[in-house]
């Protein structure tokens, strides 16, 4: 039987809802991803953020091979009922695949994209197998 | 001519990308939106949030009817250039349309949605016109 609270999700034409996950201590944005009901459901039941990659065209389980999995500490859903906000706990300290913390380092400063955030481990590390 | 820094945007298949805006101040996540490239160079040029209303088909500056803008006070954009981060100074403290400081006023708790956010204004006396 299908969990009540999944029911008033409005899912797009694809099935899927976008999902912002927050530090839950700082409050920093740390990565967007999509999900769809499947993994949303898994995401409550494994207390752990699992996406739907559009790239892959499967569910994934954030931290899977990186080991920087994002604890759950609390879903949002907004008025629209069609964006999800995680606040989690980003095991590693690292949410994006460059190595750095939040997928957000580039800033837009004097009509240019800057980086402002440091690499905080070698991706070739990260992703070994 | 075309700005350089929107060059790199990666627009989806409707010519969109998606837009988190979050309290400069507190890193509370506000709302979530979507911007074409024109709301996007508005958004830069005015140094306001100006939204790509979905539903209406047109440019949305934020805070239009309700007064409630959104200062710029930093943009950033992902690792895949496909999503954009706005640190905004909210004007007076509501950014949804229900009266309410953000939009992502639901939080699941025992597996139901419940409200944790007050209203701040009567949203008929915010919407008027």
């Amino acid at each position: 039987m299908e969990e009540q609270w999944l029911e008033g999700i409005k899912w797009d034409d694809k099935g899927l809802i976008p999902a912002i996950a927050q530090d839950y201590k700082t409050g920093q944005v740390l990565m967007f991803a999509w999900m769809n009901k499947e993994s949303l459901s898994l995401t409550i039941s494994l207390q752990r953020a699992v996406y739907w990659s559009r790239s892959r065209a499967r569910l994934w389980k954030k931290g899977e091979e990186s080991g920087h999995v994002q604890r759950l500490h609390e879903l949002r859903i907004d008025c629209d009922r069609d964006v999800l906000l995680l606040s989690v706990e980003q095991i590693g300290k690292i949410a994006c695949h460059t190595g750095r913390e939040s997928c957000f380092y580039s800033r837009l400063i004097d009509g240019q994209w800057q980086v402002d955030s440091p690499v905080l481990k070698d991706p070739s590390s990260i992703y070994q197998k």
